[in-house]
């Protein structure tokens, strides 16, 4: 009886914040496409031109769509891996999310300043600290989880540390990004770029401790 | 006790899906209006005036507008075709969603240039251009579909022909829009409206295999 | 077992057109905000002063607010007159909401024109126009589902007569509010302001013919 | 029975509310970053600058972003303490949407001006006013609740104190902000960033009159 509460007011308070966040990912995702204005041509330039000039701006809106979109795939399942929520847990979920909705703004920078020779170092970096954010919230919402005993205990230890590896990982990347674009940005853009297409791949399948007949009814 | 399963993982995965796009095309969709800016008129100008030739905008907006509520409309029959959601299939949507989301600017060059004598060859392939994308995602999901078993086995062989056949020729219309409009802007436009008034017509019916009484029930 | 199918059909045809309308609605009421830009004060300007310049932005603002929450408010009883959604009835929805989200625009129009003196009575009447287009959008909803048998046979045709009386009248209101607004642009305004407060009060309650109480029961 | 239609009523009511409050909270928690405009850079100055000199946007945003995050965490339990929902009980609910939808463009004011020297009180205060809306919305659907009797029974007359004394303060706390930043307005941001910093800890615990067996069951 006292599982079936807890279990219920987990349910609340972790779908709650899936709402919310599915809400937050996909008018963050929407909203990438305003940051690219339409080109101001005069009548004896050329349109094409001008559209083909955008290019940067174009692969800044792929990247970053196809980089919420991962963190949408995955974050219902990355919510499923808590049996709790509690108010600091909600409060990190709030400040991931506002990593999220703050990308738009890096990925225009990035879009207008890319091919700006002096600029494009400081851009990539800017932007490598814009993936940098959401990454960072995400392994401290994972953290905190481990720390109050959050997460589900039926779960194989060696899956939470899988987790916690891959989480560290990621961050860590896109740190090093920051330091790297202000030497090499294209280097640390392909760094990026690389990590977001592992990503892509299936994710491993959550493992949990053996388990009984009367388990697998459960889930 | 498999097939029960696998129904339940099915609608976890294509309800998400389902929600995720429906929030996706609610937000481009009423977001195209904030590309239309407000006139700036000196004040010996008509503000009339200045709102009448908006009207490219306007045009724009109206079939922007209604061919993002006819994916819409289908996209929900549309998924309930497929009976499992994997991560290629989340992906592919990701990716239409990705083209839908886009729309908004294309439609805004449209918009901008269509009135413009040199450059309204290229704002209609562009558009067609951005016609096209969505239209080549949905075809991908289905064809992906097909390939990897996702579909509804119990779907008439002929409907699931007619439906390939459909979405092959809505992709290659607007493919071919592409290079019409280079040439013949106005052919190529209107071509595009027209199919959009086509697919304004009721969708053929979903048809089954000849179902026993045991299939009517669990539908 | 008949009308079970169609009451699940129509549960689901009317169920995602509100999900999607109160989408539309949400974000076309958010983003009116997104209209009113923030004033370029010269250093030795007055940001109080540029701020207080902005009243007509305000005013605007709230009218709009509040119309597009009156019609959220309303729209999910309005739906619950229909047992019914066909083909035709959801375009028609899609038509009524291309009608919100454009009013974003007018709301613009009438904020940035509504004290430049000769503009003024243009700004009013395109603002009018605005109002009608998603009041004429709800009528032809009313009216398709009266002549397609789509309503509640159970309404009292007491209630039926009611509806169609206001919905004409209000429609009516706003068109007239248009060429009233040429050459009286604030009684325009100030009609259009009235009928929104009248809308304020507490909806009719829906009536029924004399109910039986199986009736009551099966409700 | 009766008992029973009033709690159904009731959960539409509010339910419904919530569902929309929680659309307008997440695109309105969104649409924040769209205020801030990428920078215009010339190829001699350092977009390194350019980017830290947004420092105040940057803070503008974070600040809005969480007050609006904590308004969404608080307003699910809020909605909990009402059984019935009424058509003023909704208005209300939409003027204090009107205020938060709202809040984007103080803040963009405060991200604006906050760093010209003349204006700051100015943009301050503005911002306070921006931040008194929403509290004094909520405060009015609080005391309309409890006027008119909407306020669950069984929550303890000490807890419902508790809230109408937290809800008048922190609405005057925001107003007593305005003529503060006048005046100081450092002092006047550090305190309604204070404020805020309060909100972030746990709220009270709901407390109910001394609850029957039958009580714990039910709830």
């Amino acid at each position: 009886m006292r599982l079936r509460r807890e279990n219920h007011e987990h349910d609340e308070g972790t779908q709650r914040i899936e709402a919310f966040s599915d809400g937050v990912f996909a008018i963050a995702i929407t909203l990438l496409i305003i940051e690219i204005a339409v080109p101001a041509v005069e009548s004896d330039e050329s349109l094409g031109d001008a559209l083909f000039d955008l290019w940067p701006e174009f692969f800044a809106y792929v990247l970053s769509f196809v980089i919420i979109g991962i963190y949408w795939a995955n974050h219902h399942s990355f919510m499923r891996l808590f049996v709790r929520a509690d108010h600091y847990f909600l409060l990190l979920n709030v400040f991931f999310l506002m990593c999220i909705a703050f990308l738009p703004f890096p990925t225009a920078v990035l879009g207008e300043y890319l091919t700006h020779g002096e600029q494009e170092s400081t851009a990539v970096a800017f932007y490598a600290f814009g993936l940098f954010l959401p990454a960072f919230g995400w392994l401290l919402i994972w953290l905190y989880g481990q720390w109050d005993n959050l997460i589900d205990e039926n779960l194989d230890p060696a899956y939470d540390q899988f987790l916690t590896v891959q989480y560290l990982a990621s961050t860590a990347v896109f740190l090093v990004c920051i330091p790297i674009a202000l030497v090499q940005p294209y280097v640390s853009l392909a760094v990026a770029v690389g990590l977001t297409l592992l990503y892509l791949l299936p994710p491993r399948q959550r493992r949990y401790r053996t388990p009984t007949p009367d388990d697998t009814l459960e889930r």
